[in-house]
């Protein structure tokens, strides 16, 4: 199948390089604005051509957009717009506003909303790797909305990239990711901040950094380009999330404050259950579809 | 050398695997007063023979304390009282009120104050690994309080362990460590702890916890009768940076809140400025000493 890939960064080439190693893709037309980001996509092969959006989307069966959330919003119309009997599918981390934005297209059902649960911390198309969304999970958004035929080839898609797919109601899906993974980036970012702030004063702090701390900091590394928009478009969610993150720091805050050791005893026995629950997850490998 | 290692865990057991291998320590005793933790470290070779307290400290030329931060503070005094020539050190993770605790012992110059700067999210004697410790940062704290030759001996179990050895006081050790161990630990826990409580409304959360996730939640599996004791002890240096760290986050809250594109964005950058850091610090593997 040709398909097109418009955004050639982690994502894109990631995708990029598994199916054409899994032979979903005979063809891949890459389209990016960075100009520097085409080129290393070309050299690595990630695709096999670069070209204009309208030559990608008018030459292709499907086309996959990875690029960040406000721009897809400003993309996906005019793609729409080109698009006769193309499928459409993002990859976008926040989904209420571009469904939104899209809802009174004449092709809205040409368009499928998904959103692969899988990245690192690095991005560009140097930081493409194969198996990047193996056995994790791939969520579809309101897939009434879309073309039976467009939902099927998408989920055909996913399973190439051997994902798990889950299928959900854009503003639950908004709400979920608040917590599981736009918080999980807030906390890191303005984990690394602190400390930094403190090195301007103390120096070397960072020969004491231990594995633990690398650990908590990681996505800290994230690149603002893509999360900024995230957390703006999904600004109700991602509040309500931080809310009650600060909340429960506040409460561990007051345990260490007023010296109430087997309350923060419980809280921290409380928060250990979530290893049970990562357990329970690598080993679930059911498809589970929410009611 | 014949040693002793109080406390038969994650810290204690990797302790004694690597010291065995590296043939620092000919004759290994074990003492836990957690009969199942003893046994487990007599049947996986972690230990040559598990005995009492006094036994141990008697029959063993260098004692390694490695047990919670309160726990230390009740045992070292008797530890310290039994010894005669034998060198003292500890692993705990908060260094002033235990220096505090014995600072005018008259055997102080027995003791070594020290901290291993490495550790996993699990506990317990299964939880021993090899080489825990290798290339890791080791803190020796009020060397000057200290025997030179207690100091050398300990310095010499560091070099066998292959960490990096660091002098410092300690009272810039207790406000160094909140930042960059103490609060990543609190960060995890609360997080943790807020996913959690969305999950008893939303089923099934979990199925799309991604990579990024797990990473900045690993350390809420830590265990609480190591951490609540550390977080206890350190309170003052915790409390400070755990402000500081709420500040970071109601920062980006506002952001979120009015909107603040641009602002976000240029915190977010300067966040990113951490992969360097971290970057520099794997690579330099020079011994760094605190004026």
């Amino acid at each position: 199948m040709k398909i097109s890939i418009i955004g050639l960064g982690l994502i894109g080439g990631s995708i990029a390089i598994d199916l054409r190693e899994k032979k979903f893709a005979s063809h891949i037309i890459g389209v990016d604005n960075n100009t520097e980001h085409a080129a290393i996509a070309l050299q690595r092969n990630l695709v096999d051509q670069i070209s204009s959006l309208e030559f990608a989307v008018k030459n292709s069966e499907l086309i996959i957009i990875a690029i960040p959330v406000d721009a897809i919003i400003n993309l996906l119309p005019q793609i729409l717009d080109i698009a006769t009997t193309q499928v459409v599918t993002d990859m976008g981390s926040a989904k209420e506003k571009i469904i939104e934005a899209i809802k009174d297209h004449p092709k809205r059902k040409n368009y499928v909303a998904s959103h692969p649960m899988s990245g690192t911390e690095n991005s560009g198309p140097l930081a493409a790797i194969p198996n990047l969304f193996d056995k994790k999970c791939a969520i579809i958004c309101n897939a009434e909305d879309s073309d039976i035929k467009a939902v099927e080839l998408v989920k055909k898609m996913y399973h190439a990239l051997n994902m798990v797919i889950t299928e959900m109601d854009s503003s639950s899906h908004d709400m979920h990711v608040a917590y599981v993974s736009h918080i999980s980036h807030i906390s890191s970012f303005a984990l690394a901040l602190t400390v930094m702030d403190i090195e301007n004063d103390e120096k070397n702090i960072f020969n004491l950094a231990s594995g633990g701390f690398e650990s908590t900091v990681r996505l800290a590394k994230s690149s603002p380009e893509m999360w900024v928009p995230i957390f703006m478009q999904n600004s109700n969610n991602v509040l309500k999330a931080l809310n009650n993150y600060i909340d429960k720091l506040q409460e561990l805050k007051i345990c260490i404050k007023e010296k109430k050791y087997n309350e923060m005893f419980d809280m921290i026995k409380k928060s250990n259950k979530i290893k049970n629950i990562l357990k329970t997850k690598s080993l679930n490998s059911i498809l589970w579809k929410q009611n």
